[in-house]
């Protein structure tokens, strides 16, 4: 990824190549010369598209190369050949490359952006993708769905490529493995680049997807190793598994909010992977385990939070006789050489047991099967300020697991548990921030179980001739960076770094308001210095602002009078518009925020901070389709309104919901006529553990509808919950609040005058999913 | 299995070995000695059991071999020594061998006669038994089950054994896979002889079963090659392949009546197998395909008339998103390269369809997934006599099957059928009565599908570089045996060819009679010079003789005068009675014929041609437990009964029932105060297509128990049944028979002189099995 690497391997092969093939490179510069080059393409060939944008390009490169003579597609220079408008790439034959192509500003038109076939007959076999950047290039409705790239055919190669930035329906990476021209497929993926995948609200969002049940009997041998995945959160499985003996080596997942997840099929290899979290998030997740014979080996997880779904291991329980699409037994599986580093709590068994819940599911649905013939030995559990929480968490009683020789040091009470041995651990800190945690004893007894002499080496590749437990055997280099993204992806691709171009501006009236925000970058300021602005017509937000009065005493009046039905601020696509200071005023007609609907592709969000909104019909209100990562409202008045918030557009019940996070703190609220929260998520759906709302250190007053089933902060679906230290008066609506308390729904410490209540409860009837 | 061939290459490399090894060969001759050899034994040892009768033998060889120098147990001389008793061998460690046992007049005490393991954690690896015997080694109560063979660990070696009479519950042969030590076993079944093993009357009969659904998943590459199996009756399932990639080759299935089994599991290759039927019987099938992945190539099949799940090739119907232990869909199946010659509609898909079926069943039984992406290419199906029956018979809409350059000689109508060619065809028969057909044209055109380069020879492993469709290439020796036993199991084992020692005897006292059945051999024939016997005890039939009148014009009587509720004949196992041109009378509270409740291990016969049975309470009883394969009478008179045929004693409904055939053809029945016929089988299950009930061309007169829900020929859950051209009259009961329509159950041309009825139910509502 360093902008001046020296000419990697790859790139001084290719220049080998192209300089010996019979083809130096004939170079096209639109359609018509690449449709014919291709079509006249001979082993050896090298296609070269000249610098510049290429719009609307539909390329089928399907040709046939030799083994020792490919056909290589590629860019007159790397990075200078943008692919954008409606455009992809389908690649059919046999070993064919393609290089440096940097696909932006667009969307593909058809299911995937780059395909690995070019039609039901044609799959490609022995091909390359290499260094190309997928960037941003997601549908305008994001309910829309495609993948970004469609693996087909057998021993196809994804390689040092970046690709990030997609909101939409469906997995980054697909494999499809319908049909034996599509099986024991052995395709790699390996030194990209995954960049951030926002959060999606609803399923269908992850970062690869390896087969679906139907192909779950399928072998597939998929390789992904050597990849960095950055921040993916699109939903909670980051990578599912869903075939057979697949393997996933020396990977880097750092933050992202999800798991690899074992999801279908069984015999996977995790090897010599970093897991790496955050002391404030509890969604990041590690493996998740179902099914049958995986090996989970020599990796390394540091700083993992969660619980449940989303713990460094989760190995759940199975359906008895699981039908295909659901949760087979885990059996035969063998975590061994594993390092946990402050991660707490970090094997959880049984997971997603729910035999208490036979009232509300099917027989078809409940996880009562344990799981069994597990090994979990030669293990190291660190943490580096001493807990009494359980290593080991079961939501079941303890299936048949045989824990062996797994050392411990940072953890009350661990002589009592069998398996677990306290012990002294040194810390060697890397350059990265992963502390590298090693036993002092390097000569601790090891459990030697079936083929465990398969387990080599150790995650530095350090033989294990010297065996030692933990994934690490010997730090060889103490300054090797874990986190170094300059490993991965493109080398002549740099990241972006933010907003360079961010500047602030000072704006006296309406008319300088609005242009102001038509000419605005990505991280400006506008800082109003007036006491009052009269605004007639919509603000388009279409980049990220922080819009305030000049002085924190002396808040700016906005006046809302635009005609009916039209918001005061319409948000564009991957925009935060951030409110400080001001007093905004609307009427009863009027939404105070709303996503612009021409493009909603990637989530806006609202910051509002020490504002007063008043006189709206509401303050934020979702669209079909539409979906914002955070609403944050704190320290504000918000009073004289129909509704509050509503977010409750996807009615289909298939799991989607319109915000991962709403968050309102410290506010002051009254007369509110109607809802004040509205939050729904529809469909039972375990891929999604959202929304979030927040609800603390409110004041709420002459709230809500008048009538018994009434309710002031709905939240059907939704699966955290917080409404802490309130205060309620005068509330019309028979319930303030009804919450679903098997899913994280939490309410305490709230003042309430009058009838108006709070109720949990604990199961909610769902409408399965599948 | 010649008992006078030249030394093997087996015996010879043993020969080798021994007289190389480090140990010439330690003689034990008891079972103190045999443990303390084997608890000494090294690497190259060679361990000689004496010969002899060794009784009650509990062998346990756990020993640790070499690659290079194996731990051999063998018999002193091949064949004489004999293991009786309650005996068992268990083997367990690396690289042993066992070589030349004779297993016989036992059972095994625990669950397996041959087990590869000895206790849970010591399982055997690389290790071998050969040119071993176990003959008719069956439990007493064909209830108990075991196993005969018990495989466990990995790259064990079932080589030239001869294995015959299972008669009780449990498959022959069964593969273990149950953790990760048993997994990827790579295990060898090859050059035995699996030799007759008899209807069972219910599920659990199966020759061969590897894995079961709980391990459906586990890759285990069994390799079952080169075996002759003969008339391996036990149920639907000859081999019931359960787990994945497993592999079928060169063996010859000679009229057994059921299938080669895909169950669960997927990628099995079944190649170069030879299916031969008979014109007789319509019970002997091919290959049975659920799943996915399966390659079905170079087999022959020859005279199968099997429907359904009997058919040469039946392809299932799946139950959508079906639970483990049902059926999954059949997809990516290739059909291809196959010859049927002789079987009239080979082609049968969507097997098991019951769409129609919903009102009984619950949904998850409901097969309604059409099999897809399967590909029929390059076959010949020919006739000799020409036909007019589909090739193809789908049980449902036609699926996604892709049919090419298929070949057919001998059926009309061909020229309408996509896929389907008419041609020429040339007739060689081969010394085994199996005649070698191929096309005339040997260069007519073949489907090149994915990965058919794969398939590079033809069953007689000849290159398919002169391609041509069908299994055979070409013929290279017209003189080859198809049907060659000597081929097979150990070369010092001759199968026993029947009754040397039977004789002829006449007998004119009860007294002689008595002791004739004493001093019996297997097929003697006893005369009865006398006009009435008077017999006041049991006639214990302990051999199979025939009992008949000096003269058919003469009928002797037999007055049985026994005290109350013992038989007049008690069947020992495996006996067949046969009765001619005998009076045989009872008293009211006697039965005619019963089984010996002592030994039910193997199935005991009745035949009964020209006699009157009259004045007993049951003419034949069965037992909880016992089985008959056929109680057959015919051309008799039978009156003055309180009832006929009692085969009511399955009732636990788990498929079990009580006899396979019974037949009664043109007899006079008269004056049954209750039910003539009371024959059941509860449970729903398809591993049994039985048993079969024949009422043809007799005349009933005053029979039945008097009401309207009272049934004369009870046939509860029989499946086949057919009642024709019979004469009722002034029968008692509401209904003669209630037939289960659905199920093969039909009547025609009955006359029936009263208000009793024949009805005809199309369903049944039915128990589940699982």
């Amino acid at each position: 990824m360093k902008l001046f690497k020296s000419i990697s391997i790859l790139t001084l092969a290719l220049f080998i190549l192209t300089s010996c093939g019979s083809n130096l490179g004939s170079v096209v510069s639109n359609m018509t010369e690449l449709k014919s080059a291709i079509d006249k393409a001979q082993p050896g060939d090298v296609i070269v598209m000249s610098n510049g944008i290429w719009k609307d390009a539909e390329i089928d490169f399907k040709a046939k190369g030799l083994v020792d003579k490919p056909i290589v597609l590629k860019a007159e220079t790397p990075g200078q050949v943008f692919i954008e408008g409606q455009s992809f790439l389908k690649i059919a034959g046999h070993y064919l490359e393609v290089h440096d192509l940097y696909f932006r500003n667009g969307y593909t038109p058809i299911n995937s952006v780059i395909q690995f076939k070019s039609d039901k007959e044609n799959a490609a076999y022995d091909c390359k993708v290499v260094n190309c950047v997928i960037e941003n290039f997601t549908q305008l409705d994001r309910r829309k769905k495609d993948h970004w790239v469609e693996f087909w055919g057998q021993r196809n190669q994804l390689l040092s490529c970046y690709i990030a930035g997609k909101s939409n329906n469906g997995p980054t990476v697909r494999a499809e493995l319908e049909g034996n021209q599509h099986a024991n497929c052995h395709h790699v993926i390996a030194h990209n680049y995954f960049g951030p995948r926002p959060r999606r609200g609803g399923p269908r969002g992850e970062t690869m997807q390896l087969g679906d049940s139907y192909t779950s009997m399928v072998p597939a041998f998929i390789e992904v190793r050597d990849n960095f995945l950055d921040r993916c959160n699109g939903e909670v499985e980051v990578i599912s598994s869903k075939s057979n003996y697949n393997q996933f080596i020396n990977n880097v997942f750092y933050k992202c909010e999800g798991s690899l997840v074992l999801r279908h099929g069984n015999y996977a290899t995790i090897d010599s992977n970093w897991f790496i979290g955050d002391d404030n998030s509890d969604n990041i997740g590690g493996v998740r385990v179902i099914n049958t014979g995986h090996w989970i080996t020599n990796n390394y997880f540091y700083n993992l939070k969660g619980n449940e779904f989303r713990s460094a291991i989760a190995v759940m329980n199975g359906i008895p006789k699981s039908p295909l699409n659901r949760y087979n037994q885990v059996t035969d599986v063998v975590i061994a050489h594993n390092s946990w580093v402050d991660c707490i709590s970090p094997l959880q068994f049984s997971v997603g047991s729910n035999v208490n819940k036979s009232d509300v599911l099917p027989k078809s649905e409940i996880r009562s099967a344990l799981p069994i013939r597990t090994t979990v030995a030669n293990n190291i559990i660190y943490n580096s300020k001493t807990v009494s929480k359980a290593i080991v968490k079961y939501y079941d009683t303890p299936g048949d697991i045989d824990f062996k020789y797994n050392y411990v040091s940072g953890v009350e009470g661990v002589e009592n548990i069998d398996g677990f041995i306290n012990t002294e651990m040194n810390v060697s800190n890397g350059q990265s921030n992963v502390p590298f945690v090693q036993l002092a004893d390097s000569n601790a007894k090891l459990f030697d179980g079936f083929d465990f002499s398969t387990i080599n080496n150790d995650i530095f590749s350090n033989s294990r001739s010297a065996n030692q437990a933990g994934a690490i055997c010997a730090v060889k280099d103490a300054k090797y960076k874990v986190i170094d993204v300059d490993k991965y992806g493109p080398s002549w691709f740099v990241v972006s770094k933010g907003n360079a171009n961010a500047k602030r501006v000072t704006v006296k009236s309406s008319e300088d308001l609005y242009a102001s925000f038509e000419k605005a970058n990505n991280g400006d300021t506008i800082i109003i210095d007036a006491d009052i602005l009269k605004l007639n017509k919509t603000i388009q937000v279409n980049k990220s602002v922080v819009l305030a009065s000049s002085k924190k005493e002396q808040q700016v009046s906005l006046q809302f009078t635009s005609e009916e039905n039209v918001p005061a601020f319409e948000l564009g696509p991957g925009v935060d518009i951030n409110l400080k200071h001001l007093i905004v005023e609307g009427s009863k007609t009027l939404t105070c925020f709303e996503p612009n609907h021409a493009d909603m592709s990637i989530a806006a969000n609202v910051f509002v901070d020490d504002c007063t909104l008043s006189g709206f019909n509401s303050i934020y209100r979702s669209k079909k389709g539409s979906f914002t990562d955070t609403v944050k409202v704190v320290n504000s008045v918000m009073k004289n309104l129909v509704n509050g918030f509503i977010l409750h557009s996807e009615t289909d019940d298939k799991g989607d919901y319109n915000a991962e996070f709403l968050i309102l703190e410290n506010n002051q609220v009254s007369d509110v006529e109607n809802v004040f929260v509205d939050f729904y998520r529809g469909g039972y759906d375990e891929s999604t553990i959202g929304g979030n709302f927040v609800f603390n250190n409110n004041t709420v007053e002459r709230a809500g509808k008048s009538g018994s089933d009434e309710i002031l902060l709905k939240t059907q679906g939704i699966v955290n919950v917080q409404v802490l230290n309130n205060t309620f008066s005068s509330v019309q609506s028979g319930f303030i609040a009804r919450l679903w308390g098997e899913k994280n729904n939490v309410e305490s410490g709230n003042t309430i005058q009058g009838k108006s209540k709070i109720v949990t409860d604990e199961f909610l009837t769902q409408k399965l999913l599948y």
